[in-house]
C-alpha cells in the first residue's frame, strides 16, 4: 500500500479527551475516530488490526470445533421476557421501539437468541455436542463510556454458545473454550491469566475471566506468579482428560479479580514471594450456566431412550474491539505502538527518503513487489515529506519492521532495516533485506 | 466439514410464511432463520455464502483503489440534522433515545458520517482523490418487510464514498465504481444491467441502479436486448478515457426502471425486436451528488493556490445480504439451489452411501483430505442416513459438485461425480475425480 494514496490521518499532538495510552495512540495513529460518546469509526489502519484480531479468534474457535453463525444486532424484547432477563440489564440495555410500536433492543449478548435457534433446529441427542459462535457488534449503554474502544458502547464481541446433553459433557465444552482462549490470546502476544470471576447478568456458577496484566487495567487482580510463566498446551487436538489436565494446571493456583479476592485466602494459598497484585484488562469471559436459558425457552432434545432432556449450556465471550486497545496497552513505548507481528496492520513500513529520485523509487518498488509476492504486507511511504516526519509516523503506527531506503545507502548497495520493538538496526543488501524479513515474519505468514 | 458435526437444520416442507423461492430455499436449506419481522440470523451455511459475496465485493473495491473502513451502526441524530436529512427518512429511520436522552439512530446509510471523518482528516487537494467504503449492517424500518433477506429491515450493505476536487474528477471516481460493479456482479455469475434511476433521499442528479433480471424481481425494467450480451472490460487497470468508454457503451442504449420509464422514449430508442421488458432485482445503486453533503458539513480542502475548495462526492451501494437471495432467484430449480462456484458455501458435497463401512469411510476421507489440500471446500455427508435423504439434502443446498461413494462403485474402483447445474454424471476413479474437480474449480480457488 502506498501511503501517498492511503487514508492515514495521524495527529501530532495527544488529544485531550483521551485518558489512557491506547486511546491516545489509536487516535494519533489514525486508527479510530470518535463518532459519538463511546462509539467509534475504524479507519483503514485500525480496521486492519481489528480484522487480524477477529481472524485469530475465528481460527481458534473453528479449531475447537465451533461453527460460525451471525445473529442480528436488533432483537425482539419478547425473547428476553421469556428468559426473564429483560429487566436484569436495566439502563445498560439500549431499548428501541420500532415504527409499529414493538419493543426491540440492541443485543448486549445473545443467550436467548441462540437458544431459540438451537431449540428450533435440533431434535436428537445425536446432534450434540455443538458450539455456535458469532462475531458481531453489541451495544451496552455505559453510563460513562471512556478509554476509547476499551470501554465503548458499541463494541465487537465474539460470543460462543455450547449445547450439551449433560453437565459432564458441558464441562468438556467449557474446557475446550478455556484452552482455545489460552491459544487465542497467546497468538496475539498476550499472556492472559484465567481467574475465577463473578457471573453477573449472564448467570451460572462456573466462570473464568481472562485478564491481561497492564498498568492501566481497570481491575485489580491477584495471582500466583508462576501462572505468568505457565506453558501453553501444544497445538494438536487434546483428549477430554488432557483438556481437563490443562484447565487444572491453570486453575489450581490462586488467581482472582477484586470481586472474588479474599486477602486471607490469597495469603494462605500463595507464598509471599510469589504473590502478584497488579492491574488487569479483561479480554475474555467464559460461563457455564447449565439450564438457565434452555429451561425457560424449552430447549430440549430427545435422548437415547426417547426421553426429553433439557440442554446444558455455557457462553464464551472475547472482546474483539477491546483487544485492539488491550494489545496497545501491553505493547507501546514513548514513540508509539509496537505491534506483535500477528496483529500488525502491515508487517513492514518501507520509507523512501527521496521519493521522486529514480533510483530510490526503483529500489523501493522492487522490494515492495518482492515482499508482496511473499505475502508480506508493506506500507510504502512514497510521499514527498521530510525524513523526520516519516520516521516519527512509522514509529507511531508501530509496524514490526521498517526498511529505510535513501540515496546514500543505495550508493553502497544497502538498505537500513529497523526492528521497531528492539530498535536494532541492520545494514543489508536488498536481497538480504528481503530474506531477513521473510525469515523474521515466517510465523505469521 | 463433516455433516455429522455440522449445524445444518434443513426443512423438508416449504415454510408457509415465505412468498418467493429464494426465501423458501434459504429457510429450507438451513441458511437463515427469522429473528423478528425482517430480521434474520445467518446459520453456518448461509454465513459462508454471505462471506463469499462480501469478499468478492471487497476485492473489487480494493482493486478500484477504495480503502476499507468501518463506521458504527449507531449514529448521533445531530449529524443528520446538520445535513438536513434527519426528517427525510421519515419512519423508515430507526430512531433511538439513549440513557442520557440523546437522540440517536441506527444508520440507514452513512453520507454524513463519512463526510465528517473525511473533513476532519484531510486538509489538502494533494490528498485527493480518495474513496472510502465499509461493509456494515444497516437498518431501514420497512413498513412491510418481506421476501426474506431481499427486503429485510436489518441488512448488510457495502457503501463507498468518493471525494474529489472537481466534478470532472468526481466523474472518474463514479466511472471507476461503475466498472467495479460490473466486475463484481459478473464474478457472482450475474448479469447486472445499469439503469438510469431516481436518486431519492440520497440526492444528486446522476445515478444508476444495477439490476439483475429475474422473474421475481420487485421492479419492472425496460432495456435494449443487446445490453444482456454486452462484454465486460478486461481485468487490467483502465485509463480515465477507457473507463469513460466502458460506461458509455453500457449507458448509450436504453435501460430504465419503471420510475424513469417513458414508453414513447423506449419505443423511439429501441427497435421492436430488441425491446426487453422484464422484472429486475436491484443489487447496486450508485450516485453522484457533488456538494450535497460537503457543503452543509463544511468539507473543504486547500487548493493549489491556497483557496478553499468544497469537495465533490458520490456514494456507491451494494446490497450484500440481498445478493444472497438475488443469486438464488437467478440460480435454482425444483430440487433446490444451484450455486455459482464463486459464492458456493462449499465447492463439493461428498456423499458416503454407507457410513461406517471401513472401505467407504477410507475412500471418502482420502478424497476429502486431497481436495482440502487443494483449497477445495468439502461438505462430507458422513451421517448414518438413507441415500435418498442424502441426495435430496445435497440437491437442496446446491453445492456445484457432488461426489457419491458407495460399496458398489468402490468394487469397480469408481466414484460418481455429479454436476449440480447440468445434472451430468460421470464415473471416475478416485484420482480422476480429484483431478476433474481441481480443474473445474480452478477459477475460484
Amino acid at each position: 500500500m502506498r501511503l501517498s494514496t492511503y487514508f492515514l490521518p495521524v495527529m501530532r499532538d495527544t488529544p485531550k479527551e483521551a485518558e489512557i495510552v491506547s486511546h491516545q495512540l489509536m487516535l494519533r495513529a489514525g486508527m479510530i475516530r470518535q463518532s459519538s460518546a463511546g462509539i467509534y469509526s475504524w479507519l483503514p489502519l485500525g480496521l486492519r488490526v481489528l480484522k487480524k484480531i477477529e481472524q485469530i479468534v475465528r481460527e481458534e474457535q473453528n479449531r475447537a470445533g465451533a461453527h460460525e453463525v451471525l445473529m442480528p444486532t436488533i432483537q425482539s424484547a419478547d425473547l428476553w421476557r421469556e428468559s426473564g432477563r429483560y429487566d436484569d440489564y436495566g439502563a445498560e440495555m439500549l431499548r428501541i421501539t420500532d415504527r409499529h410500536d414493538r419493543d426491540m433492543l440492541y443485543g448486549p449478548t445473545n443467550e436467548e437468541q441462540i437458544t431459540q435457534i438451537f431449540r428450533d433446529g435440533v431434535k436428537s441427542y445425536k446432534e450434540l455436542p455443538r458450539n455456535l459462535y458469532h462475531i458481531q457488534w453489541k451495544f451496552r449503554d455505559e453510563v460513562r463510556p471512556r478509554f476509547g474502544v476499551m470501554r465503548g458502547r458499541e463494541f465487537l464481541m465474539k460470543d460462543a454458545y455450547s449445547f450439551d446433553i449433560s453437565a459432564e459433557a458441558g464441562t468438556v465444552s467449557y474446557n475446550k473454550m478455556f484452552v482455545a482462549y489460552l491459544r487465542t490470546f497467546k497468538r496475539m502476544g498476550l499472556t492472559a491469566i484465567p481467574m475465577i470471576a463473578e457471573t453477573g447478568p449472564i448467570g451460572g456458577n462456573l466462570s473464568h475471566e481472562f485478564l491481561v496484566l497492564a498498568k492501566t487495567g481497570e481491575s485489580q487482580v491477584y495471582c500466583h506468579a508462576d501462572l505468568l510463566a505457565e506453558a501453553l498446551p501444544d497445538e494438536g487436538d487434546l483428549t477430554d482428560s488432557e483438556l481437563q489436565g490443562v484447565v487444572d494446571r491453570w486453575t489450581e493456583r490462586y488467581a482472582a479479580t477484586e470481586d472474588k479476592y479474599d486477602q486471607a485466602e490469597f495469603e494462605a494459598a500463595v507464598p509471599e514471594d510469589k504473590r502478584v497484585s497488579a492491574r488487569g484488562i479483561e479480554v475474555g469471559h467464559i460461563f457455564f450456566f447449565g439450564t438457565k436459558y434452555s429451561e425457560p425457552l424449552g430447549c430440549k432434545v430427545q435422548g437415547p431412550n426417547g426421553e426429553m432432556i433439557t440442554i446444558q449450556s455455557g457462553s464464551y465471550g472475547v472482546g474483539v474491539s477491546r483487544l485492539a486497545g488491550g494489545i496497545i496497552e501491553a505493547f507501546h513505548d514513548d514513540d508509539g505502538i509496537i505491534w506483535p507481528a500477528s496483529v500488525a496492520p502491515f508487517h513492514v513500513g518501507l520509507i523512501n527518503l527521496k521519493a521522486g529520485d529514480a533510483d530510490c523509487d526503483a529500489a523501493c518498488e522492487m522490494l515492495d513487489r518482492e515482499l508482496a509476492a511473499a505475502g508480506i504486507d508493506v506500507l510504502y511511504d512514497d510521499r514527498d515529506e521530510r525524513a523526520g516526519a516519516k520516521f516519527s509516523t512509522m514509529d507511531l503506527i508501530g509496524l514490526p519492521w521498517q526498511v529505510i531506503v535513501g540515496p546514500k545507502g543505495l550508493k553502497s548497495g544497502e538498505f537500513e532495516v529497523k526492528n521497531r520493538a528492539t530498535g536494532e538496526r541492520l545494514s543489508l543488501s536488498p536481497q538480504a533485506t528481503a530474506a531477513h524479513l521473510k525469515s523474521a515474519l515466517a510465523d505469521v505468514l
